[in-house]
């Protein structure tokens, strides 16, 4: 193999498959990254979970292929010069990296050991914006359960119902649900992504209108952003029936800032330490007052913020984090909070159209 | 007690403050700030080896002191709002912090039991410009000891002879010198500053013409920068006479850009893991080349940069780490490198005048 292509060209490549490299693995091959120059110059890291290969533009030379250790290529390319880099293979997978005045002799790995990416047979399919699809996930990833207790819930659902999709993540304590319309497309989808996935393709998707092509086969998933493509496994299961805990009837609501919430949820959060998850914050909902406030051995904390009241006086507690993290992910200046009663769950929704829902289970005390 | 600040001016006063309180300490009030409020509003860290104080403006309203958690204040005043805020000390040491509608009750301890800082006696003093004095600790910092083996070696020696200042700081294996005239100032001083409490010093002090004034003792130094006082311990013992062991005369000088040094030493080191400090860089040094080269189980790096060699031709092997930390403190777009033979010291020094010098023992192997 003999190949030359530009610092950046490799360095984005690499910055990229790496999210899909072991850093300690017990199959030393898979701290690598394959590379393989056929008609194109193709980078793949596969950490038997997720996948991902791209395409860089590149002169090939010589058609070969090598596994080289990703932690040190990634480290030797970043420190090169802006300028064109040269990598050729020899005998004993010797590989000889240059650029201007630097030559790196290193030891690579035969690319036969390297375990292929699983072929998708394109069952079904949808596009969407990267930008939209990134955001979709950000905004609800982080209440996918971290516990192991009930794997299924690790991942966030993928609900492909006419043109309506949905992405929804659940951990038994609250729920965050993002919807959107997927113009001149229809398609009936279910499946489930490992969370681990997601949070490595957000980092990948980038803030643009470029669209990203979404695949599905029973036990996989692709996506394929046209230079570089992500393949990852499914979980398997039944989801959560999440419509039905969603409660229909609402007997307090009230609009409130976001930002003001927010901010006075953190501060009130603020004498609770981590270990400390007895102590919730406490909303107190007036007709004309919201007053939040927190009790613990640290001493005791009470906001006021604006607020509209209609319905039922209501006093209800909350882990803070619960609300911190949905109220972060929120981009709308103001929601509605809404509430059965003071054991039922809250309710955070747009203003205007249905685009989202987060939902907090109260903590009882 | 109770007064009146700005959230801004207090989050300055703390955060400078904070450097000198410990945040885990066998003793509960040394985790506090001390907050007293007389003619003016002053707050203090102590954790005994290093002491802040700070004077902050601010509205008071009732004399009085007390001492809150360094870490919880921060985090309170932090989060408010950019707003008035005010402090109130109440029974039992008990604190309202109040701003806008957010209202903290919090305990306090009583300042009884704060450790007071020492007064210090004015024996002898100088003033530098604060971005001066900055930079100096900056580029010397890196070179004192971090073992406790030669605890007077973890410090920077203070000299000041004449007009001229200068600090130093030894590890026994490289030194790294800075010199400065102070104009129309004399005075006579020698004496060795821990290294943790530079550390501290090299963050507050600002990028700013504005001077500190330094003032020494027997076992005390204190850098007044007007508004915040900082107290420090001396090291006590003898420091190194590094005048004796900065060779004079070189056989081997070479002319060479600081980035293109830096940049090859940091991609020769790139297959030497810090376990491996068996292997170092190696300088070989002819006429027209100067070749640097690394060789290790992962295998080789080969750098040429240009240079300008006179005198004789030399292969000598170094720490990379030494060179780079060294490398990366200066400014100057090129330096000379003297050498004396192949098991002496190398010598970094400006190509103009004589404002630092930065000595590194070689690896013999």
């Amino acid at each position: 193999m003999k190949i030359a292509s530009s610092k950046s060209n490799l360095m984005e490549g690499i910055n990229i498959v790496q999210k899909a490299v072991s850093s300690k693995s017990t199959l030393q091959i898979l701290e690598g990254i394959l590379i393989e120059a056929g008609d194109t110059l193709k980078l793949t890291g596969n950490n038997l979970e997720i996948g991902i290969e791209c395409v860089i533009e590149a002169d090939i030379r010589e058609k070969g292929s090598i596994v080289i250790n990703s932690k040190m290529l990634g480290e030797i390319i970043r420190k090169l010069p802006e300028s064109e880099v040269f990598i050729q293979t020899f005998e004993n997978n010797k590989v000889l990296i240059e650029c201007e005045n630097s030559r790196f002799e290193i030891m690579g790995l035969s690319s036969e050991g390297y375990p292929a990416l699983p072929q998708i047979e394109k069952q079904g399919s949808f596009n969407i914006k990267q930008i939209e699809l990134k955001e979709m996930i950000r905004q609800t990833i982080f209440s996918a359960s971290t516990e192991e207790s009930r794997p299924i819930l690790t991942g966030c659902l993928f609900e492909l119902k006419d043109e309506n999709f949905s992405i929804v993540a659940i951990d038994g304590f609250r729920l965050a649900l993002r919807k959107t319309v997927l113009e001149n497309q229809k398609g009936n989808i279910n499946v489930v992504v490992p969370g681990k996935t997601l949070n490595e393709i957000v980092k990948i998707l980038q803030q643009t209108e470029d669209t990203v092509q979404v695949y599905f086969t029973n036990n996989q998933i692709m996506f394929d952003l046209g230079n570089c493509k992500i393949i990852s496994r499914l979980l398997q299961g039944e989801y959560m029936n999440y419509k039905n805990i969603i409660p229909v009837d609402y007997l307090t609501k009230t609009i409130v800032k976001t930002n003001d919430l927010l901010s006075s949820i953190e501060r009130a959060s603020l004498i609770i330490t981590s270990e400390e998850k007895k102590y919730p914050v406490r909303f107190n909902i007036e007709k004309d007052s919201f007053i939040i406030t927190s009790n613990t051995e640290k001493g005791s904390v009470r906001e006021e913020i604006p607020s509209d009241m209609t319905g039922n006086p209501l006093s209800i507690g909350f882990n803070p984090k619960f609300f911190i993290d949905a109220l972060k992910a929120i981009d709308d200046e103001a929601i509605n909070l809404l509430f059965t009663n003071n054991v039922g769950p809250c309710c955070i929704k747009p203003l205007v159209n249905d685009s989202y829902i987060y939902m907090i289970l109260p903590v009882r005390k």
